[in-house]
């Protein structure tokens, strides 16, 4: 069966107040629009049409820097003519899939899951309807179209403001997600008129239409009811996120991860985290980064794109796209910027860079140092403002580091360079050439003293006490 | 006319285990005093009386380092007998503005805006009123002076614990800001008296008194209730902070900004942020801080007094009193602190402190840097580790960076110093002398090599591994 | 009189998913188990007896590295038989220790606290009670044991499941906390049975016990309703955190503590903090931190185990094992790690690191800066980027600075050194030897220029700002 999908994404959303379409507002730092396209991908849709209208070219521009697993096309609704209308402009991709069942949704409800979509399907395929509504129970059902039932099954999807009394209190409300047959979806819409109030096309008079021609119209009840959940402006935006980052928060709090406070901390959806971990306040897990077991993240990590052993500590960390194995233990105030590999044991401390490069298992990086584009054997021993000089003005160039070797304090290692095995260089030295294993290397001058320099030159500076101390007396 | 205002300032607040005034405890940053004030002078008011009374002497210093736009004198309420004695303690000031109407507010009810002040204003004189009570209708009286009407409109006042039943469920509230006609008031304020149960001077018996002369008596309805909201404790400034907070928030969001959690979230009152930025959480904008279009602010930024042009990114910056130009890149982990000005697309990367400086187009400032005192060309490159050699202990000097020019890893500039238009100065120096146009400055000794020096003097080090390696199997 | 407890510490708690006792999940950075003990503790119980049973070694490893004031012993329940089975397993301690009474606990319900147990005590002992139930009134009783009382008192607990519809009426709820005569006790425990519908022994059937042997029986209702609070799974225990954290920081708002913003707080039980203090959002105080008055702490320090005095001023600081004195500004972005005494008026600036050292009055460290294992001075001008060399790849040194002293900006400090008083080194030297006072230590070259060197070298760089500048336009 060629079942497949389209995903009404032309909205403005204008009191976004933004310059891109609605659909592409963020929840969790991904647009709504991915959130719906990717839970017809987990639902094992393989065939997906995107109407475009505001913006259309950012549509675009968001399809074609994706990686679909799907075959996803757009088609263009030039004119806001109704969500009907929105439908009819993917008449060729209705044709063409013709002979099975079409998925509608709207790509600014971003909380339509895989399981929903297929239990959905299930019933609608098992009943042998023409369309099967999706719909949730809520507890405040205020201004969403209701669903009534009759002795029958399904009747009707009632606008808010014309429900009665009796329709008011029912709580089943439509999410505005239907599966339809796609013969019967193309046989509707050619029915439908602009004959009402709007003057639009409405898809739900498709569903009158075909309830009147005697067919199975049904009504799925999805378990989860953040089914129906959309947002028109950025406070209900705002609310989206807030529901997304606690939902998923509480799937890991019963997978055995420890929060002990939540406040500022987001993880994404595709995050995984070993039980026994523990998760500070003010840390966001982005992308598909992969935690392991009894780790202590936080607080104030970003994580993007990271896979983390067990037994990782991380103090005031960003990380991005970098692998960090066991019992690894970084921070505070560090940043792994891309490409990075820490093995097992080593230990990052304060105020330090690394990027594009491996450290060793062991290795120790305490503090204020830049290690770029290198390659560092293991049990390393970096002294406190060590830089790797990795760019000369023109070309970038790597360093190469023995394992035991002993970088002495506020070294500059001028790539390309190769320290050997257990090699050492002197505190402050400019290393330019090659040092071979087991050699020191060392560039510095004489000490020299200048007996009583001092006297005059710190004279302002001594007074300075002097004042102080008297000025707290 | 001559429209004047009182603002009563002389409690304790001995609820706030304070050494100052309760008008000088801040709600977000600022002191509710000068929430009250400000709202005054947006109103147009253009004559101020405080009234002092408990730490006097701070409000004297609070009030002479404020820049006001209006006149802002204070009087001394020596003795805490009442809003009544509080009010006549500025009698002096009444009879030198009569002849038009004041405006009396509570120095600790920061959410007085200038909206209520003038349409309450415009009520009472168009309705030729004695008085006017600012009040509010909110959702939990509880506590509250009920607004009692009658057919003739205004009737009283009633303290919440002399409330009948009926009174008690009526939830129009008094702010505790009222207009009087200047004479008016003057008047019954010589007719008040302390014969009540705490022997005080209450302001209220002066509605009472205009009430029983016959004049007209009137109360206006602001549309924003938290005018009535106050602060005696810690636990209700934090509220009124979380209460301003949100609200400004709100407004942004209304305005087509995003924010991703408003977890740690502070906006202070005069920031201005432009459409389709993103604030992340953990971040605080205060004083006069702009920000642009398209930014990306946080999370856990600081930008105080800061002028931000569009497309910046700031991550874990702290600015002060600075201004940053469009498309900018800072940090994680940047302290920009008071005069600098960082210009169109320059990048300030992680562990970078920028004072007192000009960085220009294009510069990048990557890595563990201070930049002070600096006039800086466009499209400069700093290596990682760079010094401005700023003060030698008696004086600060200025260090000059012509265009593309390229400082090495580790360079000292010891001001007062001069690097020319794309000159080079080689890892490791220290420069002291101007380096010309296109020349290359190197200040190194020579690399030398002793070989196996560190065969014995790593002995230990090496050994360490071996046992981490052993220790692990 | 012998007053003794018993904490009842076996479970697993397996919803906790936990490799752990359920009794060592943390709440506020300390186990559940530990305020127990050490409510028992302030309420001056002298003997404790621990039940274990899950993974019970990491029981003793517990109790074992614990300060205990009292004298804390550990018996194990090997299989899991109910609460009377584990009581039964310490019958030897009861016997030990008979004559007087038992206070009987869960291990992880952290909130009892000592004036309930000794207010207990109290009413159990001026009663002549053979047991008395801690008792608390609470909101939603859903799920607890109810409290029957009748004419004569205490009637019976009666468990959620069992009750009546006036039973489930009832708010005063069991606490599973008992003062039991400890000779009652044993003779109750000889008495039960497994025979019930689990098959376990249950504690509360030995209070029926000695109710129908006409002993007296009362319940102690504790006016802290958080007594009866437990966790069976993180949700629950990232609940008692949240709630530990709001408590704990109410009472500091009482205290005269001004919080601007909760979010991210988190402030231990130990910590003691001076009025007119400040605590912004994102700070962490753990441990024995005690904090003078009128300091500003945050955003974003994390203190454990810190003594700071007054007037001190912490911005993004992370503090371990340290004494910090009045006066002190640190920030942003600072660690001070363990055995660090930073004296008065001293200024700490950013990206640096201070460990087992002293830094003197008045001294300045700006920028960039490790100081370890360090003696220094009062008034001494630290430069940017300065390294104390501790550490030579075998043993550690210290360096000693005197009083007045000026480090020059990129100095290395090769320890063992002692720089002396009002002494001077040059940018960019590396000192290995002492450095007499007043004097001038200077390791440099010589700078050359090379002329044009850089035409060629920074051509491909200064090119990049020209394509910037035209793509711009």
């Amino acid at each position: 069966m060629n079942n497949i999908a389209v995903v009404l994404a032309g909205g403005q959303g204008k009191r976004m107040k933004s310059d891109s379409p609605k659909v592409l507002c963020n929840v969790l730092g991904e647009p709504m629009l991915e959130w719906v396209i990717s839970a017809c991908e987990s639902a094992g849709l393989e065939k997906l049409c995107v109407v475009k209208g505001f913006c259309a070219e950012k549509i675009d521009e968001y399809l074609a820097a994706r990686k679909s697993k799907s075959e996803v096309t757009a088609v263009l609704q030039a004119e806001q003519l109704g969500t009907g209308h929105a439908v009819m402009m993917t008449e060729e991709f209705l044709k063409a899939n013709a002979g099975g069942n079409v998925l509608i949704l709207n790509g600014d409800a971003p909380f339509i899951d895989a399981e929903t979509i297929n239990s959905a399907l299930d019933e609608h395929t098992s009943t042998g309807s023409a369309v099967t509504v999706v719909t949730a129970k809520i507890d405040d059902p205020k201004g969403y179209g209701r669903i009534i039932r009759g002795a029958n099954g399904f009747e009707a999807i009632v606008e808010h403001k014309d429900c009665t009394p009796e329709q008011l209190a029912v709580n089943e409300v439509n999410s505005g997600c239907y599966w339809f047959g796609t013969a019967d979806l193309l046989e509707a819409l050619g029915e439908i008129t602009t004959d009402n109030a709007q003057g639009e096309y409405y898809l739900t008079d498709c569903i009158e239409i075909l309830l009147k021609k005697g067919r199975t119209v049904g009504a799925f009840t999805s378990c989860n009811p953040s089914v129906v959940l959309g947002a028109n402006d950025r406070r209900a935006l705002l609310e989206l996120n807030n529901i997304a980052r606690m939902e998923i928060i509480g799937r890991h709090l019963d997978n055995g991860i420890e929060f002990t406070c939540t406040d500022g901390v987001s993880v994404g959806r595709a995050v995984t985290i070993g039980r026994g971990t523990v998760i500070h306040a003010g840390t966001e897990l982005r992308g598909n980064t992969v935690i392991g077991e009894n780790c202590v993240i936080g607080r104030n990590c970003i994580l993007e794109n990271v896979t983390v052993g067990s037994g990782v500590d991380l103090n005031n960390v960003q990380a991005f796209d970098s692998v960090i194995d066991d019992d690894v233990k970084i921070g505070p105030f560090v940043q792994v910027r891309p490409g990075c590999h820490i093995k097992r044991g080593a230990k990052i401390g304060d105020f330090v860079e690394i990027k594009n490069s491996t450290i060793g298992e062991y290795t120790a990086v305490a503090h204020l140092t830049y290690v770029g584009d290198s390659d560092v054997g293991a049990n390393v021993n970096f002294g406190c403002g060590v830089v790797t000089v990795n760019y000369n003005g023109e070309k970038k160039f790597r360093t190469v580091i023995g394992d035991n070797a002993f970088i002495g304090c506020n070294t500059n290692l001028v790539a390309p360079v190769k320290i050997g095995n257990s090699a050492y260089t002197a505190a402050g030295s400019t290393i330019t050439k090659d040092v071979p294993d087991n050699a020191l290397a060392i560039e510095r001058g004489k000490q020299d003293i200048k007996a009583d320099y001092a006297v005059k030159k710190l004279a302002h500076h001594r007074q300075k006490l002097e004042d102080k101390k008297n000025g707290k007396k």
